[in-house]
C-alpha cells in the first residue's frame, strides 16, 4: 500500500511557503521564502520549483508518493478552471495558473483561495475537527471566511459563500474597497481597528496610543494596560463582529467558529469577548451550543489546507 | 420493476392535505379536510387515518408501491427522533408523531417543517431545479426560510439555517415574538405588512384603505390603484426583505432565491421589484446571475415536498 502525501503551497502578499503534509494531515516539512513579487509570475514559477525539488530532497520523498500540489492564493480565482482573474497584492492578472503548474510539476495541481483553504484545514485537523458546519474566519488585512460543511468546502453558485466580511454591520459607513459602506471589515480587520484607532486619537481622547506608531500588537497590549482607548475600539470591532457571527447563525447555523488570521494570533482573549456577545445577542435557538474559539493552525494553516484538497474527500476527487 | 410512490402530508393551521405523489414527482390525487384543532390530536390522527384510506380508495393505489409517508408540521421539531416540541398554532407539545404514525400505518414515517419542505418541493420539481444552492422563502403569518444544498435540505447545526425572518433588518425595531427587534418578519410577513399599514393610518397618512377591513389583498390591490399608502408599506417592507437577501448572497451565495406563501401568492409582480433592490444593493459578484423569482407549486409545496423524503435523494435515505 502507498503511503499518499502532498505539497500544499501557501502564496501570501510577501511569502511564499511550500509544505510536505502526510495523509494524516501533520505537516512533515516546510520551506519558507520571501516572494519578491516586483520581479513577476515567471520568477514566482522558478522560485516555486527550487523550492519543491529542494523539498523532496530533504525529506527523501518520492515523486511518486505524492498525490497532488495544492495552492492557496490571494486572489479572485476560478477553481475549476484554475485561472486567477486578479491578484491585486501581487499585481498578477488574467494567469492560467493550474497549466502553468502542471506543466513544470509531474502531479495535477488544486487551487483555492487562502481563507477558504485555512477553514478545510482547521475542519481536518485543527479545531473544527467533527464540527458541522463549520466556519472559519481569516482577519488580517481584511476579512475573509471559508465554511465546511460535511467535510468538504462549500463555495455557493459564485465562490462567495461564507464572505462575511462584507456584511454590512456597521453604523460608522465608512466606505468599503468593494464600494460599499459600513461592512464589518471597515472596522473589525486589521486595517479597520488601526482606522478606530487613529479616528480616536484625531478625535482628542486620551489614551497610550501614539498616532505614528499604532500596531495590532499595541492595540492588544494597550487594551491588557487598560487604555480606554484600545478597550473603545476593540469593544466597537468586537461588536460588529458578533452583529455579523449572530447573522452568520440565522443563515448558516454553524456548530464552531474560528478565528483566525494574523489580527488573532495578536489578540489574546478577544475570541472570548466575542462568543459572550454572540451568546448574548443571538437568537438562543440558533447560538446554543455554538462555540467562538481561536484557530489552531496558526501559519500552518494555509499549506496543510492546500494539500487537503487531495488527502480529504474536502477536494471532491472522490 | 415497481413503480414507486409516497403520500406527503401537509399540516397547516386550518387545514390537512394529503396527497399522492409519483416518482417524477407529479401530485396524482389530493384530499383537503379541516383540521379541527381544538379536538385535540388523537382526532387529528383517525382524521388523517381516514384520509390516507380514502387516497388510495380512491386512485386505486397498491399499499406496497407507497415508499413511506412524509409529513409536514408548522412546529418546532426534531426531525431525527420524530418528534414535536411545540406546535404553538395547533397546541400539541412533545408529541412522538413518528411513532404514532408508524403504528397507524404500513409505512416509514418522515417529519419536517413546512417552510423545508417547500423548498425541497420547488428544488425538486418547481422553479429550483438545477439551481444550486437555492434559498426558498414562505412569506405567510410570519417568514420561514428553506435551504437546498446539492439536491438536499441544509439544517444547520441545531435546524436554524435559511431563518432569515428573524434577520435583524428593519430600523422600526418593533419586537417580534422571538423576542428580538427589527426581525425581518415584523414588517415583511403578512403580519407585518398589515401593521406597517396600519401604523400609517394612525398616523393619519390618506388612503382608500381602511382600518377595520384592512386584508393583503386589499394593500397589493390599493398598491396597483396608486394609493400612496399602500406603496409606501410595500416599498418599505420590499426593502426589508431586499436587504436580508442581500445577506444571505453574502453567506450562503444560493443561485436563485424563490418566494413563496399566502402574502406572495397574492403579490403580483412585488417579486420583481425585490428582484431589482437585490441586484442594486448587493455586492455585485455576490448577486450576479442570481434571481428572485415566485415559486411555483403553491399550494401543493408541502405535500410534494413531504413525498420527495422519500422519492428524492433530499430525504437523505441512500
Amino acid at each position: 500500500m502507498v503511503t499518499w502525501h502532498a505539497i500544499g503551497v501557501d502564496v501570501g502578499g510577501s511569502f511564499i511557503k511550500v509544505g510536505l503534509v502526510g495523509s494524516d494531515g501533520r505537516l512533515l516539512h516546510k520551506l519558507i521564502r520571501p516572494i519578491e513579487k516586483e520581479k513577476g509570475f515567471q520568477h514566482f514559477l522558478s522560485l516555486l520549483e527550487n523550492m519543491v525539488l529542494q523539498l523532496l530532497h530533504e525529506t527523501k520523498q518520492s515523486s511518486r508518493q505524492i498525490k497532488g500540489l495544492g495552492i492557496g492564493l490571494p486572489a479572485f480565482l476560478d477553481r475549476e478552471k484554475g485561472l486567477i482573474h486578479q491578484a491585486i497584492n501581487l499585481g498578477w492578472q488574467n494567469i492560467d495558473v493550474k497549466e502553468e503548474l502542471e506543466h513544470r510539476f509531474p502531479w495535477p495541481v488544486q487551487m483555492d483561495n487562502d481563507a477558504n483553504l485555512a477553514a478545510l484545514a482547521e475542519s481536518w485537523r485543527g479545531h473544527g475537527q467533527g464540527k458541522n458546519p463549520l466556519l472559519c474566519l481569516t482577519i488580517g488585512t481584511g476579512v475573509g471566511g471559508g465554511v465546511v460543511i460535511d467535510g468538504q468546502l462549500f463555495h455557493g453558485f459564485t465562490n462567495m459563500a461564507g464572505e462575511i466580511g462584507h456584511l454590512p454591520v456597521s453604523s460608522r459607513m465608512w466606505t468599503c474597497h468593494c464600494g460599499k459602506k459600513g461592512c464589518l471589515e471597515t472596522v473589525s480587520s486589521g486595517t479597520g481597528l488601526l482606522r478606530l484607532a487613529q479616528d480616536g486619537l484625531q478625535a482628542g481622547l486620551a489614551s497610550s496610543l501614539q498616532k505614528e506608531r499604532l500596531t495590532i500588537q499595541g492595540l492588544f497590549h494597550a487594551q491588557k494596560q487598560g487604555d480606554l482607548l484600545a478597550s473603545r475600539v476593540l469593544e466597537e470591532a468586537g461588536e460588529a463582529l458578533a452583529e455579523a457571527l449572530v447573522i452568520v447563525s440565522l443563515v448558516l447555523n454553524p456548530e464552531r467558529i474560528l478565528l483566525g488570521g494574523g489580527v488573532i494570533h495578536a489578540a489574546g482573549d478577544w475570541h472570548w469577548q466575542i462568543h459572550q456577545k454572540v451568546q448574548a445577542k443571538g437568537l438562543p435557538r440558533a447560538v446554543a451550543g455554538v462555540d467562538v474559539l481561536p484557530a489552531l493552525l496558526g501559519n500552518d494553516a494555509g499549506m496543510i489546507g492546500a494539500a487537503a484538497l487531495f488527502l480529504t474527500r474536502g477536494g471532491g476527487l472522490e
